[in-house]
């Protein structure tokens, strides 16, 4: 059994790696720290996971306890991974950082967007960014796992065939993208209300998120070299769920679709986590709520030069605890499927 | 394995019936139909299952292939098991019937509230109640298993430990019960559109709900005598869940809560999928979300004679197909719960 | 005009007054108060009213400035109308109060609810409680309002006819009560979530609301003397809207549904906002969104001495900022209506 | 008092149009009709509106009692107006039309989107398309109004201030569209359910939707030439409002922000429903919630050579009834802003 620690279990990251989990043969939560929540049971706050943890209480985050897990997962702010890394990779703990810490790998970059130093500038030459359909390998001997973000998998996955054949205009890249409320987190915010994101949509940080530079950052190493990428971000009324929708202009018009399909079939034939559709379908969020899929599908409006690429995923699974987990199954050597078998929870 | 065939397998029983059945290690679909959908894949009406029945196809209903079957369920509208049961059961195929067929033993009754006649009277007397926390060593022995309606769930489960115990005047109970859309099917219905059942409460059938007298039959066995019972259902503006809130008056009111509380522990100590809550709670039905859990907690407002019990089920598991599942699996004497080990998908 | 000053005009009954001012012929806001957003432009944080209120920007509130207003509505949290109303009052400005501050009569039962002393209780004699449908008169002379709170609202209404009438037990009354999430406020929960309150169903403070001695002081009144009330309310995932399902016992089962209707119907033939649908009827919330409108319907299930009163309010109407705006038409000699004619916003 | 028929009124822009009438001062509807539902009571249907049409029933359609009005609008699907306008014209009656049936120029473009051919080209030439902000001056002139689209509202408003100023390539246009549930219109369809459409997002209709056509045509006539346009639309689990997001490539990168915002600004500076906000505002759907208004906002990411134009509106004010009252204000030459004077319901 692999021992688990999670650091911040207390937002939608945490909850949802715990009720993974709680699925996974060969694995076993040990600690699960929150320094506000020091204390209280695990199954107080999320009754969903009452008869599966009840003697699991959260405790005051300890080195020395963590250092004990095989495996760490910070499910925290920024900023949180970046003070406790290197003690727990001195210890022989593999750590997991769905947080943004260690995805950029740039500290200067990340330092402009998230306002603050890079606190731990020294440990990105060895994190491995952690998109399985990139890095597999790497991840096979990572100790230090940067979780990609919830837009920029499914925006990622939905574009690196194209890039990587460089079938499309790398300056002219759209992400027009739509998220349910829970990327927004567990923190009281007006504008997560029901009474404010209810029955509304709305844009959002379109002058710049804090995910274009990760988003651009994947796509150079798909298109190597520059890319040009406008990225905008929507507020949907929906719990889970990301729906991205990616414009591309083909470079080469003579291509046709059924070609593009094969290439897109071709790229993920061996990825038990991405589904490529017939063309010309329409993947719906609900069809993944739950599920650690990405689910896409490639159109080609009116035989134009532009390519649409409609992608779709669980924010909190494969765009977080889920892509967390699979990258936990690959790092030890276990079937990469583990825990991760349920299908989509529809309606 | 359990060679399982589903009849009808459109709706959302069905289609909650093979999500349980792809993580349920020793079942396996042979045979799903419909007649309205013959000859189409079942991945392409329910995308959710893209990758675990990629050869499954909807098919006409056959006698001679259903009844090569372990187990055949029913997903279907009322009168349709009336049909089909009994030749089924004669060639030793074992039926669960998630609709009304064989819910009411009284075919009188039945016809009363279905508006025609019952299709198949003589299999009554064999038909067991599926409600595993009341009839589970009949479920061992059953043929024939009627599955409980969710209202019906939620409902008996919340009282019974007061009636079977005489604690409350049995002719005054009030079951006042908030339904998800879901209950409704997935029939194309105006008062089912997004645009109707959304941002909306309302009561609705409070003359008279189908659901009335099965509730009735099953409070009468526990109370052993008579009941009386108000019910008003409500259609709530959520996909999946029903809340029962429960009224009945004590007839001793020197009991306190905490000797209830002990009553109620104590009746679900050994029952896998009933969690009694600490008393005072309230529970949510998003906690049991996808899972196969009844969640009740008991309250005594203000110290008076009337207890009210919450109590919330996923209308789809707990309230249909995971119960269904149980009591497969109770049939077919295997872990209770296999395949239906999940927690709440919270968020 | 009238001259209209707001105190705490950023909470969900402020915004709605405002939209409903923006209508009235008869009415100017002059002033608008919130000591955390001083200085913001109104339109800059409600941006649906923008190009109504172009001019106006909060400030500190100033009791010199309230006090050359006509009328000052109080849309705070319970405790600031205490330490306002009575300079305000002093100075000739009529207060009509949204909050809780004057609707319990008596100053201890206040203090045992809200944990606070109360803080202007030579006041309360003189305080009228708006519910125009029984205080007409008095409001007509009024110079101090406590506007009632929406679960009062829906389930006084609901059931005054019959308490009015003595025909009912009112010793077992039950009002079992379903509100949309705007009823907890602007105020940034985590309980108010999109996350958490979308999707789900709950009862809450089942223990005891502070709704209920508001309730039981209005159903004493009319019942002529004492009341057993069991107030269960709900959290249910829409904006806006209440539905009390309310429950009572005949006392003389001779009288027929009939005649109880004909009772509703001539209790409010005069009343421009109580609807009295057919008795069996099902009113919707979505039928009032928006709408100063009490809408409601009787039924006998199964020809039962159980009486069940289906009533709904959009609980920022009627249940407070339409109700006050009705209060300040009655008091300013106005036709009623005046601003208020809008129908519900349905779908 | 303008008397009003209105055909088809049992659909979402009927009821729609109905709410507006009620509160409009100078109209006065006289007929309502609908084949399916004829002999009913329209607040039977509708019941937000009991109080305001009493004694509103719908009839069969009979063009002798439609030719009494002085204008009838066609809330209807596609191919009903075709049949009964010109015999409506002849009898000197004005002609609202919501549906499809007049807004696209070429008869034979029509029939390929709508596949059926054309039912009155001779009608084409003098109808109307109605937005106001384009063609105000030939809707006082008009006898048959064709009014736009939801989408092409959005839309054409969001982008003809670029186009008619010949600041974007006009060959590389992209709309992606985010709409409500309401704008599939009260149709029983299993994908409009609430437990279908409900907490998902998905795109339909990328290879070719109806308003590509009506919006391509608005968008060349800002332009004076060809456009390339790349439309995209989503549905959204909320019931009203559109959110389109559009894509537009600067031709000359040396215009700042601050120009192209007073180009808007000046654009809609005498428009009543045209709402420019300040430059990197995020308008949501429902600050314009059951208000005639389209509210926008320009950006410019990251500097770069995309303009992105946020631009939101109610489908069914804006988008539909709202806007087809406007038509009529001006048509009568009456204050355009009759009856439709109400903020956005706000939450």
């Amino acid at each position: 059994m692999i021992k688990v620690g999670i650091v911040g279990g207390t937002g939608y990251t945490g909850v949802e790696l715990l009720r993974l989990l709680a699925q996974h043969p060969q694995a076993e939560v040990a600690v699960i720290t929150s320094r506000s929540e020091s204390g209280v049971r695990l199954c107080d706050m999320f009754p969903n996971l009452r008869g599966y943890y009840d003697d699991l209480v959260f405790s005051v985050p300890d080195t020395n306890v963590l250092g004990s897990c095989d495996v760490v997962f910070f499910a925290t702010p920024h900023g949180v991974a970046h003070s406790l890394a290197a003690e727990l990779l001195a210890s022989g703990t593999r750590v997991i950082d769905l947080s943004a810490d260690f995805r950029i790998k740039d500290a200067q970059e990340w330092a402009k967007w998230y306002g603050q130093p890079h606190g731990a500038a020294e440990l990105l030459p060895e994190a491995v960014y952690g998109l399985p359909e990139v890095n597999r390998e790497k991840i096979k001997e990572a100790r230090l796992i940067a979780v990609p973000g919830c837009y920029p998998t499914a925006t990622q996955l939905g574009l690196i065939p194209l890039l990587e054949n460089g079938l499309v205009d790398p300056l002219r890249l759209i992400a027009d993208c739509k998220s349910g409320v829970s990327g927004a987190g567990r923190g009281a915010k007006v504008s997560s209300l029901f009474t404010e994101a209810g029955e509304s949509m709305m844009a959002y940080s379109v002058k710049g998120h804090r995910h274009l530079p990760e988003i651009a950052q994947g796509l150079r190493l798909a298109a190597g070299g520059e890319v040009g990428l406008t990225f905008v971000p929507h507020l949907t009324p929906m719990i889970r769920g990301i729906h991205a929708t990616l414009y591309a202009s083909l470079i080469d018009s003579s291509i046709d679709l059924q070609q593009l399909q094969q290439l897109y079939e071709n790229r993920y034939a061996n990825e038990p986590f991405v589904d490529v559709m017939p063309a010309g379908s329409h993947p719906e969020t609900r069809s993944v709520r739950g599920a650690n899929v990405c689910r896409m599908a490639i159109h080609r409006p009116q035989d134009g030069n532009l390519i649409v690429v409609l992608s779709v995923i669980d924010n909190l699974v494969k765009g977080a605890s889920g892509q967390a987990l699979q990258n936990m199954n690959i790092l030890f050597g276990l079937d990469e499927r583990l825990g991760l078998g349920n299908p989509g929870l529809l309606p």
